[in-house]
Order: structure tokens, then C-alpha cells, then sequence
């Protein structure tokens, strides 16, 4: 890619032409193309790979949603837009994108009976225990600890996690995300939109006035002029596999495990910042942890100091996020005989790595500062045994009991597997998706949606958030596209 | 600002024409202009103020340099570049700017000549107690925690401070930053460089193929198209006056003390983004703690769960940055009698919060959970005792002795006070200054230097860095835009 811009639009030879270009066929591409075509607008999907999917297809398909959708009335579950809009402004701080939060909770219900209508299934039946997915095909679950201190003051929790249902002969190979891309995708071609496989944009064409008339694009080798009569959405993913943008942005991410395709290479964002684009929270980062959510509840966590830093039943997102960028990714969890679980570890390749007969010997072994691992055991146990409360880090009741007997530490430094990662900064849009120029107009013609954009997941994330704000903000891109 | 870029410069009726336009008469700016009158090149600078100086002239006027300087060798103090070199990868990291540092430390013994000759005193002294500055107009001391855990196992410590001598009647009102810019503004007027004041950029113009041409100004409320001949350097300081860019990338800065002038709005950086210029490190932040380091070493620092998280005797921006950041700006200064300095805290407005008979005591007093705070004081004095250390978290030896008798704590939660920042990301540039374009190439006749830029202060921050990095690379700046 040697120039985002072509200067003379003028001289453009268009090889095909179209009302909305949609650049990438995850599911944020895909909603966009459904929000264009219902707005009658003809749709044309570039995708780079040989198929549908993207990131989405190889998530877990947890969609953020809530205030009171369908699927939670089902499950006996209540919520409103108020309680769930107050927990995601605390939980994706700081600096929560509010405009964002307050509309897409406010319409919440609204987008899941249209993903419902698009051929999505849910299965009405609430998962209640930790974790990062059900742990069969449930479709409703806490996702983002909300039931966990301190969201669980602020706001009447509720589970917000919508899985779709894994069906037919697919079970047990494809995951829910997989299932949420197929019904996009299969309802996006029933509808009449078109999609090239193998075709990635080059470059944004722009006319002498800064708009935005179409794209360059790649395809077998060969350059395509394509016209877009109303409107170009990109929805190309993140940057977590460009290592010069995370050296630029998010050097922490560096070396650790990447979540998505190698198509995420910040592409889409690169060609609009061309443009003049403006970019947010390009440092923002999920960084997921890999151990089972129902060990950590059990065990305490302690980081290289062997002191703690977090609720062990907090969102497991929030404590990867923290775990990686405030205490250098160095953490172990503790565990006694009654906490730890044998498959439980095993599901994620885990064991302990050291025993003691207790915690002064514990910490002996780990070659930690005399005193500091056994005051964290100490001063928990002491409130566990004579209150059953934690009031140093308010780990839920029902999880606290003092460690007994020997304690064994889980390493869980694992390096570039502990914290497995993609990007949540990107292009600065509005809630139709138009794509703000650092000078704060619009760039007109110009849209995007997903992971090309910062949305919900500002600067702290919730499972769901990612798939849920790029469904929506992606069809009410291609709407607004469609519109134009 | 309605429109970063004017599109048809051959329309441009240039009203003022000159080799080099430099925008910004802060440091980085002085620097640039001296830099490109060096290479025999005409040279404007553009100052929107009514004076030079700019953020540089508030600051305490500490340039980071080393290798051996003649200041250090006057004073006694080895040193090497690859010392100071892998002292500021360290300290400057997740990520450090190595390209710039490797560069920067290589030359640092000519750059403090070029002070030296641009007319800039120092005074052969070694100031050699902790602090954020000197007590009087002592030349050199430690600011970056090179004598601290961990930096002190990683290279050989040396004072790198270099304080510019406050003479004459201006001592004890005006500071070494404002010593600093004076004599660089005095060298460029004396070496022809010309200055407009109350002149801002506006716009940047460029030619049908990218180049940028020259600039739209305003002064005194008109318009003036100047063109340069060979470059623009951009100089006109950080974003940090500019909420909405502390919103879109570095939220955790709103509220806080913000050091620097109302300038420091980030215009040049999103003129430059206009033009598709790359940006990188929008997050990164300098948070210095207010609070008297002679303090800070003598007692246990610890956050709103009473426990430590960092050596007391490192540099105080860095403890400033983890509390802020990692810590929700929730800390307290405890300090037994014998480590209580009065004047020290009174010198930054503070006094004891809270005292108790004992650690026990005090926690109950703070209202913090019963046990996490003595077991914090009871580990660090039994290290103490025994061995007079400090295993886990690594205060020197030196400032390490039991607390005894009754404890008090500072409260450092004091709100928008503490912390006092600016930011540190901006412009991606090369070791000349020239501005990256987000797809790779150098934009043509566009450099920038000082806080415009992402420099050697990358994620960490080091007292010094800042006006270092900006007369050296502003220099090199405009050096290479005056040989264009």
C-alpha cells in the first residue's frame, strides 16, 4: 500500500458500480449490508479471504444486550435499558463512550429481535455459573461481572451474555459466533446483497471536494475501480496482527496471544487516517486470561509481589486486562484442596507448579519476599473465618471460605499464551457510523463499523460488547450508507 | 478550524515567503529555527502567543543528558551513552523509542556543548539528595530513578540532570526551563531567525502531489499565506489544554492539573493528521506527583487497599504515572516521627491526615479493611529489623529502618491536585523530524519536533526527556528541513 488516496477521482474509469461498498464480511460487514439493503440501497461486500466470517466467525458469539430483550423475559430474567446502560459506563471506563452506551442500550431489545429475525437462534435457558462461555447451549449468562463487586453496586445486575445456539450437526465443531456470521451472511444473500471473495480495498477513491465516491480494489491480482454511489462502510476488524500499529499504539500487546484473523492488520483504519480520519483509544486492548472463570472464583489471585489486586470472581477480562497492563502479566492463583479442580484446570492445559503444607512454605517454594504471600492468606482468612466477607477486595460472599490444609499456586505466567488479545481502538464514528476527520466534520461518503472503530468497548471491555456494538453500529452504518 | 488542508495551492497567493517556517517558539521550536539558520536557511518562526517560551519557559528546566558531558566529568560522574542508553530503554518502556534513543545518547555530550554554546549556563555542582529539582542552582543531579530498583541492577547510575543556572536578578523568579528558552531565543534573534508573535497556523497548504508548501496564518485576526521554500516544522507542544482529545485518547487525564500553556491544544498534531500523518502513543502521560520525594523516600506509600505497590525511591514520576494509572490515583504517604519533615510537607501545601499508636491504629483511623495496612508495616519492619532491606518492592537500602512508634499518612488522593500531567504521544517522526505518513512514506517539506511528536518519553516518562528530546531533535528538525 504506497498511497491511501487517489487525487484525480476525475480521471477514474469505474469497472463496477454499486450504491454501498462494504469492506469485510464479519458480522459488523455483514449487519451494515443488511442495514443498506433495508434501506433499498443496491450492496456490494469486498471480502479479503475466500469466505464470510472473519473474527466473529471463530468467537464465542457473545452478544452484550439487554434491558429486557425477549430471551431475558424467557429466562425470568429483568433488566431495563437504565440498569444495564448504568454498568456498561462504569465497566468500559475510563472515559466511557456514552453517546454510543446510551443509544445502543436504549434499542437493545430492538437489535436482538432483529438478529432473531435474521435467522439467529437462542436457546432460552440461563447458564449460572463463571465462565467465559455455557458451558453447553445455553443462550443467556453473566458475561461481564456484572454480579461481581463493583458493578454489583451500582446497578441491578442482570445476565446480558446471548449466545446464539449452536444447531444441527454442527455441534460441538462450530462455535456461537460461528452461527450468529452464518444467519448474517445466509440473510444478507437472501436479501440480494452481492459479495466478491478474494477482493480487498487498496485504496479509498475521493473526489476533489473530500468526498468519498468509491474504492480500489484488489482481486485476483488484478485493480478494480468500484463506484459507490452513496456510501463505502469499512468493517475490515482491528490491528492486533500489525506489529508496527501495536508498536505505535499498544507496545503491551506485543508477543502475546492474538484473537482474530491476519486480517487484522488495521488496514481500514490506515486508508481513512489518510483521509484525515481521527482515531480513539488506539492503546485500548482486551486481554483475556486463560484459566477456567470457576478456578479463579475459588482460589486467590496474587501477582508478583504475592499480593492480590482484584475480586477473583470480577469479569476474567477485566482481571486479564488488569493483570497484563498494571502488574506485567506476573500472576498466580492460589488454590487449597476444596478449590481446586482437577478438570477444571485441565481444560485449559494448567496444573500446579508449587505445593506447600501452607502458606509460609507456599511461598518459600515460589522464591517470594518472606511474609508478603503468607499476610495476603492471613488477613483474607481471618475475615473469611470470623465474617465470611472480603473486605479488602469484596469477593462475593458465596465464594469466600478460608484456604485450608496445603495451597498450591497455578503459574500463570505463561507468557504469550496467559492473555490472549485484540485491539478496541480505531476510527472515531459517530452512532450512524460516519467517520469523524480530525477537524471534527464528517468525511462524507464515509463509514465504519467494528472493530475498525472504537465503539462500546472503550477503554475496559465486557464479553459480548465487541459482536454486540458492531452488529448494531454496523447496521445502522449501512443504513445511514444506504440513505445517503 | 473548519478544514485542515487547502487543496489548490497553485491558487495560493503567497503574501510572505521564507525557507523555513517553524511553528512554535517554545524549546523545540528555538532549537528547530537555530537548527535550520545553521544550514544557511531563511527562517520564520510563527508564535501564537505574544512571547517566545511556550510550555518550555514554566518547566524546571532539566534537559536528560549524558555519556560523559563536560558537566558530568567537572563533576566528577562517569558515564557512558550505552549506560545512559539502556537506562532510558528501561525506563522509557513498554515500547521505548530505541531508533531515537540510541541516537540521542550517542550525541548527547555535542548537544550539551550546542547549549553551552547557544550561550545556556550550568553550574559544575552535583546536587545529590532526592528531588524534583534542585535546592538551589546546583547544575546536575539524579531524576529518573537511575540510583533506584530496577534501573540501578540494569546500569551503572549516573546523574544525568543537566539544570541550566539561574543568574543574575532573574534568581529565584524565573526557573531553568525559562533560563533555557531565553538564551535559545536570544542565539536565534542574534543569528537572524525572525519571529512573528500572535501569529497562528491554521491551515497547511500543499501542492497537487503532497508537498507541503508553506502555511496559512492568522495575525491579528487576518489571514497571511506564507510560503516556505523548503519546510515547516511544527512545534506548538502537546494536546493536553484539548479535552476532547484527552477524551478520544487518554480519559484518564480529564480533571486532572494539566502543566503546560493553553497552546498545548494539539492543533499541529491534527493539522498534520489532516495530511494523513501517523500519530502513536496518544495515551502516554507524564503524572508527576506532588509531593516532596525527600518525603516520599523516608516513609511506605500505599493505595486505597493499604498495601505498597512500588520502591518509595524511585523517580517520583514514575510513582506518579502507577498511582494515577494503576492505582485510581488512591494513595497515602505513612511516616513514623522520625521520617515526618514539616517544612518538606508543607513546601507542597500537605500535613498528616490521619495518626495512630500504631499500624492497627492508623487503619482503623483510615477506615481501611482491618489488617491489609499493619500487615503492610509489619512485613516492611521485620525486613527492616533483621536485615535492613526491603524484599519486595527494592527501597534501597539507604532509606530502609522500621517505622516505630505512632504512624501518621499523608492523604495523596487530594483530587486534581496530585497529579500533574502532560502528554507524551504525537506525531510519528524520524530522527530528522520528518512526519511519517500513516502508510509509511515521509510527507514531504512537513517535520515537527518537542511534544508534537512521540519521543524518547514514549510510555515512560524521565525527568529531563522532554526538553532534551526537544532541542536535539528539534534541532535535527530543522537541519533537515533547512538542507531541503
Amino acid at each position: 500500500m504506497t498511497d491511501t488516496q487517489a487525487r484525480k477521482p476525475t480521471g477514474t474509469v469505474w469497472d463496477v458500480e454499486t450504491d454501498v461498498i462494504v469492506a469485510g464480511a464479519g458480522c459488523a460487514g455483514l449487519a451494515a449490508a443488511l442495514g443498506a439493503i433495508e434501506r433499498g440501497a443496491e450492496t456490494l461486500i469486498l471480502e479479503r479471504t475466500g469466505g464470510w466470517g472473519g473474527a466473529s466467525a471463530q468467537s464465542g458469539g457473545l452478544l452484550y444486550l439487554g434491558g429486557g430483550t425477549t430471551l431475558q423475559q424467557a429466562c425470568g430474567v429483568n433488566d431495563s435499558p437504565e440498569a444495564m446502560a448504568a454498568f456498561l459506563r462504569a465497566a468500559t471506563g475510563p472515559g466511557p463512550n456514552i453517546e454510543k452506551i446510551d443509544i445502543y442500550c436504549d434499542r437493545s431489545v430492538d437489535h436482538f429481535d432483529w438478529l432473531v429475525s435474521c435467522g439467529v437462534p437462542f436457546k432460552a435457558e440461563l447458564y449460572d455459573e463463571p465462565g467465559w462461555e455455557p458451558s453447553g447451549d445455553q443462550g443467556l449468562m453473566y458475561c461481564g461481572g456484572e454480579n461481581a463487586y463493583p458493578f454489583n453496586t451500582l446497578s441491578e445486575p442482570a445476565p446480558r451474555g446471548h449466545v446464539p445456539q449452536m444447531t444441527g450437526k454442527r455441534t460441538g465443531v462450530k462455535g456461537g459466533g460461528w452461527m450468529l456470521v452464518h444467519h448474517l451472511a445466509k440473510m444478507a444473500g437472501l436479501r440480494g446483497s452481492s459479495i466478491n471473495y478474494d477482493s480487498s480495498i487498496e485504496r479509498l477513491v475521493v473526489d476533489d471536494s473530500g468526498i468519498v465516491t468509491g474504492v480500489i480494489a484488489r482481486r485476483y491480482g488484478t485493480e478494480q475501480a468500484i463506484r459507490a454511489r452513496r456510501g463505502v462502510v469499512l468493517a475490515t476488524g482491528g490491528f492486533v496482527f500489525n506489529d508496527d500499529m501495536l508498536s505505535e499504539h499498544a507496545p503491551h500487546l506485543l508477543g502475546r496471544l492474538k484473537l482474530g484473523t491476519d486480517g487484522d492488520d488495521g488496514r481500514s483504519i490506515r486508508l481513512a487516517q489518510g483521509l484525515g480520519a481521527a482515531v480513539a483509544r488506539m492503546s485500548s486492548a482486551e486481554a483475556a486470561i486463560s484459566v477456567d472463570p470457576r478456578l479463579l472464583v475459588r482460589g486467590l489471585l496474587v501477582d508478583g509481589t504475592g499480593q492480590r489486586f482484584i475480586n477473583e470472581d470480577s469479569y476474567p477480562g477485566r482481571i486479564g486486562q488488569k493483570a497484563m497492563t498494571e502488574h506485567d502479566g506476573e500472576i498466580f492463583l492460589l488454590l487449597d484442596e476444596a478449590g481446586y479442580d482437577e478438570d477444571a484446570a485441565r481444560s485449559f492445559g494448567l496444573g500446579l507448579s508449587w505445593v506447600g503444607a501452607d502458606a509460609a512454605e507456599l511461598e518459600a517454594e515460589m522464591e517470594l519476599p518472606k511474609g508478603v504471600l503468607q499476610a495476603t492468606v492471613d488477613v483474607f482468612n481471618s475475615h473469611a473465618e470470623a465474617f465470611g466477607t472480603d473486605p479488602a477486595f469484596h469477593k462475593d460472599p458465596k465464594w469466600v471460605r478460608p484456604l485450608s490444609g496445603p495451597i498450591g499456586a497455578i503459574d500463570l505466567r505463561l507468557g504469550e499464551m496467559t492473555f490472549a488479545t485484540f485491539t478496541l481502538g480505531g476510527l472515531d464514528t459517530t452512532i450512524d457510523g460516519e467517520v469523524r476527520h480530525v477537524d471534527g466534520h464528517l468525511i462524507e461518503g464515509l463509514y465504519a463499523a467494528g472493530r475498525t472503530t472504537s465503539g462500546i468497548p472503550a477503554t475496559g471491555y465486557v464479553s459480548g460488547t465487541s459482536l454486540g456494538d458492531a452488529t448494531f453500529f454496523g447496521r445502522r452504518a449501512g443504513a445511514a450508507a444506504g440513505l445517503r
